[in-house]
């Protein structure tokens, strides 16, 4: 796999889990054409590769959520960390512009540089009713919100 | 990157776009320890790499949704084809069972022998609130609805 293009950021100190915060994903110019129509959405999953995950980290398996050692000891595959077998990223964006091979995107948790490996445009089959989360992720989401971090 | 584990299916003529239907993720026994705590989750999304897809069908660039002379013509990016740069597949499935390193999901719409590169468990993050599609993708849904398709 190659990257199809990479993020970049106005500077490389913004806080990349702040959700409101724009970021563009500059596209390789010879992939152009298969951007046509996706203007049309208003969200896309955008799928990256978090190259700055070391081999070891790969191997890492268990995390406590964000590092918290209050919150219990949990599989990689059970959360959303950076430390897994594959560093693939994944998020829900807003697409708030496309211009010839530039798409201006909301929410993007991706560091400046990070290569992007994929764009899948959001529909209702990516949308589950009834979704069940588990305590310790309800305990995160409620200290976000509390933090002012919005979702989209 | 490497597989995770595999997509087995009870047989290979399953028609994989019926979303009702059940199959099964067999995670390396290697892994096993990343899956802790993952059946706290009802739903999540499987990246998985279309290792059928043609280095041909890479470089096609645009494509009719499933097909369809009477629908546009669009960028990959825009459509969730198999025919993209980077054969990534991104399904949200629901978790039925997690017994040592197999997963019993439903609704993922991967071929038997399909390699799994990631599970990523589905939170509120991953749903936005007004999310728009285009007319085209309306219309297929609407469709697929009339043939009695379940979406979860």
């Amino acid at each position: 796999m190659k990257p199809i293009g990479y993020v970049h950021r106005v500077s490389k100190e913004e806080d990349i889990k702040d959700r409101s915060l724009v970021s563009r994903i500059v596209i390789n110019e010879d992939l152009v054409d298969a951007l046509e129509g996706i203007e049309d959405f208003s969200h896309l999953f955008v799928v990256f590769y978090m190259h700055e995950v070391t081999e070891e980290e790969k191997r890492t398996l268990k995390v406590h959520p964000r590092g918290r050692t209050d919150l219990p000891l949990l599989g990689a595959f059970a959360t959303r960390t950076a430390l897994r077998p594959n560093p693939i990223g994944l998020t829900l964006v807003e697409l708030l512009e496309c211009k010839n091979n530039v798409l201006v995107v909301r929410g993007l948790d991706a560091f400046d540089g990070t290569p992007v490996l994929d764009l899948k445009p959001a529909d209702s089959r990516d949308i589950a009713a009834n979704v069940r989360v588990p305590w310790w992720l309800e305990l995160l989401e409620k200290e976000n919100r509390a933090r002012g971090f919005s979702k989209h």
